[in-house]
């Protein structure tokens, strides 16, 4: 009998050129790209049903800091599995970490907090150099209205007001823990941390967090987009570019 | 008579996908680009033999602060230039300021000073968000003895042996009134401003110093180098994506 053995790696790419984490019939994913790198390894693929991410970022978002799961027979030692993976893989998606896992350890049914940053370019002129990794949006904004906002948004409270339509999930209640705004020259940059996410919660957040920022919605009226358990009581969904998943807490 | 006005711009760019900043049969240059982005002001082609650079950077260098002069008759107000050039130019090329300038203005000519920096990353895994801006040398360096180097190279020398072989200039003299080392995670950056640059000397700078650092040479035998005025005293010339024209001082 096989022995088999849990990998955690440790993934940071730029999503620009991607449909995603996930596999999709639409184009390439990241998933996509990690399990092909796996394959020269020859396993058995019963034993390695693919690689689990534990977020499923959109097209277009980056990650620093996803991670993955995947059982394996094969007994290459951590490192050198993260040298091959980073010699099969496009140098947009680089394997930052490679470990043995308690078995049976899963990158998303386990994982007990994630954290994003959503950042938006406020200068008049996009940076050329920032031009993927941010939401260029040169309006005069209110921060300490948008950090006023940001306080009612924390805590444990039914989101699916910032949920995607057409989504389903049995819960939309989650923890938020942390969600503060910084203000850096020429960007307002967002960073939430929760115990998970709904599909496009970020993005809908920072959109309604932007509106707030403009002018265009008053702090205190996010209570009442809370209560309403509706995603047309929230802003617009942010664009993909100026998302990152920054880690996975375990 | 059409009155002449000098514009000088400032421009940023990320030059992973252009032949370098100067017109070339191979490629398309940001100054094609910039010139391209004026032609529909319809100005009189006597009274502009074109954008004219500061610094002629390499294909794949990039600019935060490259600055340009051109003459023109058309009388559209400095910010409603700016906004139509960069309607014009792609997402790479921005032109971050343009104003009037007195008669006669030259970005080259007049120019007293330039600044550039150089970045080595030298974590095992190269940051996906990173990987058009610097040089991936993951290579234990010895800062100390790079910072020990870089003061011999400081101050009025020639820099002959830091110039591309097969350029012509009626002198290498140059004067570096700065050059400094910078760790940082997973980087060290070398910051350098003269009165001028050789072609290629900042990045034959950066692969001596980085050879210092690795130990393949020692700090004092910089000055032997610059006494050589001989292109294969100094070490390998650097590459492009690494190098970084930060400005340009009048």
């Amino acid at each position: 009998m096989t022995a088999i053995r849990t990998l955690k790696l440790v993934v940071a790419y730029d999503g620009t050129n991607y449909v995603g984490w996930q596999r999709q019939a639409s184009g390439t994913s990241v998933q996509e790209l990690l399990e092909r790198a796996f394959a020269p390894f020859g396993d058995d693929p019963a034993a390695a049903p693919g690689v689990a991410g534990a977020g499923r970022t959109d097209a277009g978002v980056h990650a620093q800091g996803q991670v993955a799961s995947v059982n394996v027979t094969f007994d290459v030692p951590a490192p050198a599995v993260q040298r091959a993976l980073n010699i099969r893989l496009p140098p947009d998606v680089r394997v930052i970490d490679v470990a043995d896992a308690p078995p049976g350890f899963h990158a998303r049914f386990h994982a007990t907090g994630k954290a994003y940053r959503y950042r938006i370019a406020t200068a008049p002129v996009l940076s050329p150099f920032e031009r993927w990794f941010v939401w260029h949006s040169p309006v005069p904004r209110d921060v300490e209205a948008m950090r006023n906002a940001a306080t009612r948004l924390v805590g444990r409270h039914d989101f699916a007001s910032f949920q995607a339509r057409g989504s389903w999930t049995s819960s939309t209640v989650r923890t938020v823990t942390r969600l503060e705004i910084l203000e850096r020259p020429g960007e307002i940059v967002i960073e939430i941390e929760a115990d998970g996410f709904l599909r496009h919660m970020v993005r809908a957040l920072a959109g309604t967090l932007a509106e707030v920022g403009a002018g265009g919605r008053r702090a205190a009226s996010l209570s009442d987009v809370l209560h309403a358990h509706d995603r047309r009581a929230a802003g617009p969904t942010a664009p993909a570019a100026g998302l990152t998943l920054v880690g996975v807490r375990y």
